[in-house]
Formats: C-alpha cells, structure tokens, sequence
C-alpha cells in the first residue's frame, strides 16, 4: 500500500501545546492501542500472598516438576508473540522494527478483539535468518504460538520453515498462509456460485512473494484445476532460470500446462484471476479471460484491476478493500487459527488444519452465497468460533493435538 | 524461599473431572494472571481503517521518518520487558524458564497495579551472558525498559552491564536495585528513629548475591559509616584469595575498617544487620551488636533472626514478610522508578535515581515515624506516585531524561 507521508511537525495544532496530529489515525494512536491487565485481584496483602510470594512460588514448583502445567497456571497457552523485523510492513516495505509496531500492536488487539487471544507485538533488530529464528526460539518459552509478519520474501520462508522445525509450538507467517486461507474460502465459493468445482478452474496469481506462493500451494493442496504464478517477468515456469529456491519449488509443483510468458497470456482463457502484487492489469488482458471469470484483486488501496472493470468480465469480483463487496481480510483467519490451536495445544498449524479454516470460514455464508457474499464480513460474530472449533477439531484428527 | 512441594496430581478434586488444586494459589493461577487489552475501538470498519489498515500506515511512515515518534504513537514507551532465564527465581533456585512464569506474571501485575506501566514476561530459553544479552538488544525495539529477575548471580552483572552499554533505555536489575533501594529508605528512617545519620552506623550484610552487592553498593554511596559483606566464608575482605570478580570489587569498596573473620565476628559491635542470604544468625551473635541496633532480616518466609529474638536486642527490626511490620518489599520500588524512568523517558536509570527514590520512599512515612514504621505499607497509595515524581526528577536532573 503507497500509504500518505504525512509531516508530523507540520500539523501540529496551532496553539502549540499539543503534539497532536489533525489526522484521526495519529489521534487514535497516541500511547499506542493496547495494554496489559491483572486478570486476579492485588487489593491486599492477603491477594500478594496468593498472586506473587509466597503462594506463587507452590504454582512455580509445580510447573518444575511437571512441564506441562504452565499451560494450566500461566498465560503461554494464550499468548502470541507477533514478530517481525520490519522488513516489509504493509505496502511500505523495509521501514525497521520500531516503524512497524503500530502494525503489530494493531494486529495484537485484533487477536484480542476476534479470537480472544492476548498476543504480543515483538518487533526485532535483526535481519539474519538464522538470528530470527535463534531469537524466537529463546522467547519461545514464554508464548503459545508466534504469528509471523512482515518479514520479507524469500527469508519469511526459511525462518517460518526453520522455526517450526525446532518448536512444537504453532508458527504461522500470516502474510502467507492467512491471505491463503482467506482467499481459498472466497473462491470456494465463488466457484459455487457459478456452479463450479476448484477441479474445474484455471487460476493466475499475480505476485510470487509470501502471499502469492501459499496461496499457490494451498490451491493445490485443495484440488484447483490448474495454477500459474506470475512474477514480474511472467509465469514461473520451469524453463526460466532466473528463478530463486522458493520459485524453482513452485514452477515444480504450479503451471501443470506448462505454460510460459507474461501475466496477459497467462490470464488468455483463465478463470480466476488473484491479485497480491500491486501493479496494474491491463483491461484487454482481463477481457480475454473465460467467461464467467472470477477476480480476486486484492492490492490495497489500489486493485490491480478496478472493480468497476472487473466487473464487465466477472461473475464475481473480490478486492481488499472494506468499501466494496467480499473484502479478502485475514482478520477472518488467523484469530480463528491460532484460537483453535492454541485450544488444543496444538504442536503445529498443519496444512489440514488450513484447509478446514478455509473451509469452515467459506460455510459460514453457505446459506446467503451470492456473487457480492462469497466470503463474510470481518465484523461477521460467527466467524471466529466456526473457525476456531474447524482448526480445533482439524488438529485433533492430525494427531498434532495435546488435548 | 523454600516452597511446598505440592504433587498436582494428588490435589485433584474427588470428582475427577477438574484439575483444580484445593490450593487457593493454584485456583488462583488457572489460565495466568493477565491479559492483553485493547485500548481502541475495533468495533466497526470505520474503526479498522484507523486503528489497522490503511489508517495505521501513516502512523508507520511518521515513524520510520521520524523515530522519536515511536514514543508518542506506541506502547512501546509504557511497556517493560520482564526477563528472566529462569536461573533463580524466588529461593528456589534454578526452575528454568517456563517454571519462572508465574513470577514473571506476577511481577508484570504488580508493574501495572502499583506503577500504571505495562508489563510482559520474557523466559528465554538461554543462559549464556552474551546470549541473554544478544537477545535482549534484538527485543528492545519493542520495549520501553526491561526489568532483569531472577537472574543467578555472578550473571546477573555482567548482563546488567552489558545491556546498559548497548542500549539505551533503562536496565534494572530488581533483585539488586530494588531491594536496595527499599532497604535503604527503611534504613534512613531506621537511624532517624534511633536519633543516628547513616555516617554513624556500622553495617553488616549476610549475603552476597545480588541483593547484597547492591545493598553494599547504594549504603556505601548514600554515606554509610562502614558496611561489611559476609559470604558462606566470612566477612569478604582483601585479604581473601577465593573471590570472584565482582566480591573482589566489593572488597574494595567496603569494610573500610578492614575485618576478617566471621559474620559472628562481623556482628560484634555492629548497629545494622541485613539479612539477603537465608540461613540462620545464632542469638549470641545477635546479643553481640551494639545497642539500638537495627535488624533488617529479610529471607522469606523464614527470616534470618526470628522478628522475636531480634527485638530482644534492637531498636527496629524489619522483614521481608507481610505479617511483620516494616516489610521489606521491592514492590514499593520498581513500579514507581520504572513509571519515572519511562515518563521521562530516560535512556538509563542513574545510581543519583536511585537514591532519589529511596529518599522519596522513606518520605512518605515521615510524619508517621516509629520503630513499627520506617517503611510504608506496600499499599501505602502515596508511594508509587512519590517515588515516580522523585526518579522523573533525578532523571532530569542528571541529564538522562529526554523530555
């Protein structure tokens, strides 16, 4: 997203005293947008004795001696690290850790405010690998899961991989798999909506960074006819070789026509079309889609194709925006997902645990489908337990539940 | 501390459906004692778009160009990182990271009720100095101070110090500067009580961990006539060649009137003793003290001379527990001294800081001066905003404060 650089200094209110922005999002977030509270009374001595020493310290024995209790008597089993580096926030890219945290502590209080989990903001100054990961695996004992976010491609991928190879606790890079399972839910039923199976479908992704490659992947995993991702020089196919690691793992598994070329002759004869790179598509490229086409252009604040156009071609049309019809917000899973995990402690998010939170999130609106309802509002209060309790039983029946 | 051991599994309650322990601790523990809130609507899309995207992306961008900014439009500078390895937490000792949570989360509660300032626990699962510290720098984006615990002793130094020369938002190793602070206040008002200055007395501390060495070190610097340190060995004197690094430098700066020997022998004449070690002072020592000594024995739960004994011989006698008068209890320091620390927001809290807050909390009880009183009640609700008022000052005055 190309966000407004507003100068802070310039709009400060005339009387000089306050530091305060005209912009209502600058009001909103003088001190920041979260804090922590005591869930048990400290009123007097009598509830010090209890809540700290030396009660506590009977609740800390125990905990030694049998590990798993912390889950009982602390708050882990409820509490998300959000980390990042500040390597790529929103659409403003490589701003650093500090810059990032109105982001992390904003995706904190949705974690709240959805899904009931506390979850901390764990902004990092460090950009290695190998010095994410070893951070995150020291913090690792004081947190249930680690939402990952706004770590760039291709390293998001490795720390994500490398990360859940050394904790057996939940870790999942939002930026891809929750914009994969969002979007999976919307074009399930799309596809219903114009009497469609996913078998039956012909996508193109535009955009090959975290999120284009896990929404690659989880297609797949779902049965999508056929996929091809596109990077700025066209298809990832497997007779380029310019491709990194993570796009040469893709042209193996996407592209089953064996497609090459750009993005417009990619989409020649295609029935969806998914937008997560900015940038614009031409209209001729999208006229030249199958009927009945499905567009999910999901570029904020900017769609790669406008809905207006998208709208002469398409059965249905998905953007990422709020002020228009079957917005793909993450915010309609990952609460969900980490609710369900965590609820059954579980010792990862599988890719069946994904799918069934696609699943259950696109049944949510099963009996409203329509062309401008293919996946529920945010705000929509049956979305977060359906999802959860999916995930939940998803994770128990993969076996990676510990209750 | 030595703690019951309570088996978990004994303790369930007959029906055998709950896990709860009859334990009022336990009960108390289910599910952890705090919480992550919002302090921001998230009730609407109008809400969304100011508190997330796209709103939050201005915020972002003011940041990355103008860092201070952090300060205003986050939490970062209200939240305190609480970290521990775990190594030694309460008297029982090396528990390890996720055992130590109830404390941490005790400790983040007391930070919020006493001194409004936010609070997260971090176990890390780490034990090296320079991993401790490494990963301590990487978390700092996200924290306005971090509040060391229950780090084992000689570590504990050697990461405070290290952490302070690279960062630059306050460090503060509670179990030394906390206790010292309270301890000096008690005792300022501890003289004034027995008609003496601090320059008058002969101090001997049991104990030198890291409450003891910054006992030594803040009664040396307020002025104390002598102060001697006794380990396991005896009085640590120069003339010893089994010290550490860091009783090799207390050596040097206190037992001016250069003893060896034993804590007895230590204790023959002396007006103060402090008590940080555990273990028992015999009562023949203890009748050996000058007269209107001054009894600060501060092991929990069992003090170091019983509160019974010690008024046979002294003046006032203080505990670390909450059924005597005169408790010595860090929490009447670290929420007021981290809450003027970040007020200011002060890149580092001075040894002049200190001081000011021990001063400021020996104050509060100035009008109500006795043997019984030489402390406030850790509910006295005057302290925190006393000691806050009094550290922002000092922060000031000693050039550290940036606003």
């Amino acid at each position: 997203m190309a966000a407004e650089i507003v100068n802070p200094r310039s709009d400060k209110s005339t009387d000089g005293t306050q530091d305060e922005f005209f912009d209502p999002a600058f009001a909103l977030h003088r001190g920041g947008k979260m804090a922590v509270q005591a869930t048990v009374p400290v009123r007097d001595k009598d509830d010090l004795s209890l809540a700290y020493t030396p009660g506590v310290a009977k609740v800390c024995s125990a905990i030694a001696e049998h590990p798993e209790l912390v889950h009982d008597y602390t708050w882990k089993s409820q509490v998300v690290a959000v980390v990042t580096d500040g390597s790529a926030v929103l659409g403003l890219g490589d701003i650093g850790p500090e810059a990032s945290l109105p982001v992390m502590e904003g995706k904190a209080i949705l974690f709240k405010q959805f899904g009931g989990v506390d979850a901390v903001p764990i902004a990092l100054d460090c950009r290695e690998v190998d010095d994410i990961v070893e951070t995150v695996v020291r913090l690792a004992p004081s947190f249930g899961g680690v939402n990952l976010e706004d770590i760039s491609a291709p390293r998001c991928f490795e720390v994500e991989r490398k990360l859940q190879e050394r904790l057996d606790i939940p870790i999942f890079h939002d930026d891809q798999h929750g914009t994969a399972v969002v979007t999976l839910a919307a074009l399930r039923n799309a596809a219903r909506v114009t009497d469609r199976t996913l078998g039956q479908l012909r996508a193109v992704i535009s955009g090959a960074g975290a999120a284009g490659v896990a929404i690659a992947k989880i297609l797949v995993e779902a049965g999508i006819g056929d996929v091809a991702v596109c990077d700025r020089k066209g298809i990832v196919s497997q007779d380029r070789d310019d491709l990194t690691d993570v796009k040469r793992e893709l042209a193996g598994f996407t592209n089953k026509a064996g497609r090459s070329g750009t993005l417009a002759s990619a989409l020649d004869g295609a029935d969806v079309f998914i937008g997560v790179s900015g940038g614009t598509v031409p209209e001729e490229a999208v006229a030249k889609m199958a009927e009945n086409a499905l567009i999910f252009a999901m570029a904020n604040p900017t769609p790669e194709i406008h809905p207006d156009v998208a709208h002469k071609y398409a059965a249905v049309v998905a953007t990422g925006r709020s002020d228009y019809p079957n917005q793909i917000n993450n915010v309609l899973a990952f609460p969900g997902i980490f609710a369900g995990a965590l609820q059954v402690r579980a010792s990862r998010i599988t890719e069946g645990m994904k799918l069934a939170a696609a699943e259950a999130l696109a049944a949510v609106v099963a009996d409203e489908l329509s062309a401008e309802c293919v996946i529920p509002s945010p705000f929509d209060e049956r979305v977060a337990p359906a999802v959860t309790a999916a995930v939940a039983a998803a994770a128990r029946a993969e076996g990676v539940a510990r209750r």
